[in-house]
């Protein structure tokens, strides 16, 4: 594969389990990914928290070279939720890693995403993001013009024919800041929304779980031991299924994207209501007669990704 | 079974071709349901039409005791909105039915569902409604202790795995009325609910379609007719899965409700966003901490739901 | 002034003491107005209690040709939300009555109001709502084409220039039934708003108590002990201006209604938020580009009014 | 008075013509104000008009060394609304500048504001924005902690007692960018809002025109030759009266407080609702339960506050 063609990213995250997970995978996999920058947003649990586990993460995969700077602490318009009864305080649940030696730079998260795409080519950079959408609004609102030079926004957030999994109605990320999602939606960027109705197809059930143990290394016990924690968290909603395995699905879409079906359509996310907010109209007929703005991923070869996923965390 | 077991039931329809399939499934059950009255409500097509239809449907039923009775012919509080395009102006598809020769009478719906539930013993009149919720709604401001005599409300509508079938978000019936639907919810009388994720499970497939025209009768014939209309206009939705048999499943339900499985959950209805007004939010993890207030319809036995309602059409 | 001149109004109430005082006066005007039914609904206190008192001010002011009905005891959306807080809980401040020794009649107040308006001429009745507005809009929901026969709506409620009374945006009947309200200024009748702008300049101050006390009749001393008990809880609202007499400019307006300044606009009822359901947005400025729905007044002349409603209550 | 008793401020604004008055004044009064930047925002007109408009009144003032700086073109979440058929395409009415010899800064108005208030002390610094409050929300966003060093915030927006100006229900500034304004007002910071019931208090009456003819002085000609566009535009709403002279009243507060009186309340910004949007809901009764956050600006002495304007725009 020649270089030009390698995704060019940016990942706006909050690690978080899943975001950890899918951080590793990214790092892994440098022939494919060049990462601009991790920028991180308040979410799974606070932006401090997610910041030194954005930077622990990057020693530990062998990637200094990658830079990591803190976004914005709390969403948009409401107060901040945190998902910390999941991830754990430290957000990485019963994981743990080396304190991070390198610390975030100093420039907001906001103002690298808004330097970055100012200054490339048109239709040039992919965004990544796996938490609120907070960080990608502010630099949207600030900035409008700044969209020409996406290439795509490959986003984990929403839900459609799975309910929510924080309301009945609403996915985590779409429910913590969906005045955000709601302005990232308007953009006019070309989007691929890894939601629920994806995730929730990306199981850790124990044969995969076992197979991680297995690998033997500091990766894979690491990854073992983060989603053990999930796993014991949900075992009531999910069983023997076990937890999904939500960001990392962002990243195996950029890797092989052949293993996702995915179907174009309008979503327009719920800011006015508090029974609904963060709520995602996924609408595959054009029955609001606004234009499409999505694709919404309908399908993932689990097993294919899962390998996809081991593969590379293996290289660590 | 004993006559004390019959299920006591006002059908609140707005006829409509898979109305019109759910009371000819209920009045050829007269071993298992009595019917205490038809009341009509503006939905599927404007009011004066769905009464004709439910007279003339009583008269092809042979069933000229049954009661019919005209209630609301707008919603509670939004504007009317119909679905000609999908049940043809008559309301019936390509069906046809001869002229109706006994009028409705001139008693208002609305009164009729008081004064059944006001005379009724506790707990001893099931509701069945399959289109907008307007009737139960104003009867329920009128006069809200007539709940008390309710022993089910057995409704169409909604949805949670399926998107909507009107807006992206929302069912037809719950779209059309949601402030109805929101007062039946927190009436507190028991509910179950058959929404979309149930009724998208009966599908009206060419192998079902050719065992309704091989039944050789009248009945088989109207019904048929009515369903090729609504294919038809289905057909780039549906494919050769056919149209869903919406409205016959509740009274299938009360027929054979071990044909249905069923999960106890608290529903609330949107009311206050254009975005997704009627959107159901179906939470079985108590998430709102509010009390379960129905049950959701899960999964259903098309063949064996299938079987029963042909069965019963043959009576016809 | 011929008999054909006479208003022929239908009284839609929740007495409540600014109620009361607006039946009196309407009572003791027999050569201006014809009263067709007080209907009653729940608001200032419950429905048994204003239908109680109701019954006993026809009673009081020797009127037992006055038919009294109850109407909806709750709201058409929301749940209930009272003013004993205000009017006492017998709903009549310091004031008492005899026992009602003529109950209300059986029929139900909405039906009253859609019989009479059925059985009436095109534009000629009038009805004044006085409390929120769940028996209009439930009669308008029953039988839309009740509407042909209202003169006009002169409804007590409201607020644009003054914030409101129950929540900082909204007044208090608005707030209780913002839905109906809705419904009531969809419905295409002639309507005059009587909103807080109009009754705050109609006052209840020591000049204005003192000429009550000095009626010296029964009339007088119970509506002196009445509002002295408003007066007393808003005192620190008013001061010495003395509390509102909202309900009786309604039937000032009747009366003579030179004494009122009214505008052209367009009103609409915000429903869908908490923040500020019940809310009056009251444009005379066609900003909306909808139609001109109701007129609002502006100003009244408090002098005058007060001696109109004081000869009147000299009557009785 | 002292060097330390000097306000520091930085105005966030949208020149336009009454912003373009409140910057003349304030520019004015470098006795009293240290004006730390000037922040643009697109509101009245596009950000490219009002920065350009910016940067020449410093040049009109005379005050070469006052920073410009662009901020935010678009609301946070909604799509943008101008007032150009208010302040005409250029956004100074029939009021004509020198183009502007020196440019705007390049830094971000956002980041300046964040800047500003990161170094410095605790509650040293006063931020008055007449505009819509993007810039100060997107600041707030992305690091909230700055709200410690806010003296306080005395902003141009929101209306009471006087309906909206740009909706039956909003003023222009709120309606534009609700969330921004909610953002704001959750701050935490001390705020003393100036809406229209003190704006309107303060008119463009003919008397007042012909003093500000009198001048003789190029800043009276330019002011007079703006606000005559805008009176001409008013007359049918305002009259004789003339329009309103909305934000020099801000920098009025600044400079004489005593001319102005306030009351403590609780202000809520309607963000949910398409009828209310912008809508304050003001309330001095603390009938929400929630904590006083802002004064309330009830009346202002406006021949003083005139005397004052003139007095300083003939310093020019």
């Amino acid at each position: 594969m020649p270089p030009m063609d390698k995704h060019r990213v940016i990942f706006d995250c909050d690690p978080g389990v899943d975001d950890a997970i899918s951080l590793l995978t990214a790092m892994a996999s440098p022939e494919a990914i060049e990462i601009l920058a991790i920028t991180t947003v308040g979410g799974n649990v606070p932006l401090e928290t997610v910041t030194r586990n954005a930077c622990a993460l990057r020693s530990f995969a062998g990637r200094r070279d990658v830079r990591v700077f803190a976004g914005c602490p709390r969403p948009l318009v409401k107060p901040p939720v945190f998902a910390d009864h999941v991830h754990g305080e430290a957000g990485l649940g019963a994981g743990t890693l080396a304190p991070c030696d390198l610390p975030a730079e100093t420039r907001h998260g906001v103002d690298v995403i808004i330097e970055t795409l100012r200054g490339a080519p048109d239709a040039s950079v992919t965004l990544v993001p796996t938490g609120p959408l907070t960080n990608i609004a502010v630099a949207l609102v600030k900035e409008p013009n700044i969209a020409r030079a996406v290439r795509e926004i490959v986003l984990m957030g929403g839900a459609h024919r799975e309910g929510g999994n924080i309301t009945a109605s609403a996915e985590f990320n779409m429910s913590v800041d969906p005045h955000a999602a709601h302005v990232v939606f308007e953009s006019g960027c070309p989007i691929v929304a890894v939601g629920l109705d994806a995730t929730y197809q990306m199981r850790m059930t124990p044969a995969r779980m076992e197979r991680l143990a297995a690998m033997g290394s500091a990766a894979g016990h690491f990854v073992h031991a983060m989603l053990e924690h999930v796993n014991a968290i949900y075992a009531d909603l999910y069983g023997a299924q076990g937890c999904a395995l939500h960001d990392p699905c962002t990243v195996g879409y950029l890797l092989a994207p052949r293993l996702f079906e995915t179907l174009p359509c309008r979503i327009d996310v719920e800011t006015a209501s508090p029974l609904t907010a963060g709520h995602t109209a996924v609408d595959f007929h054009a029955r609001t007669g606004r234009p499409e703005n999505a694709r919404w991923v309908t399908r993932l070869d689990a097993d294919a990704l899962f390998a996809l996923i081991l593969e590379r965390l293996a290289r660590l």
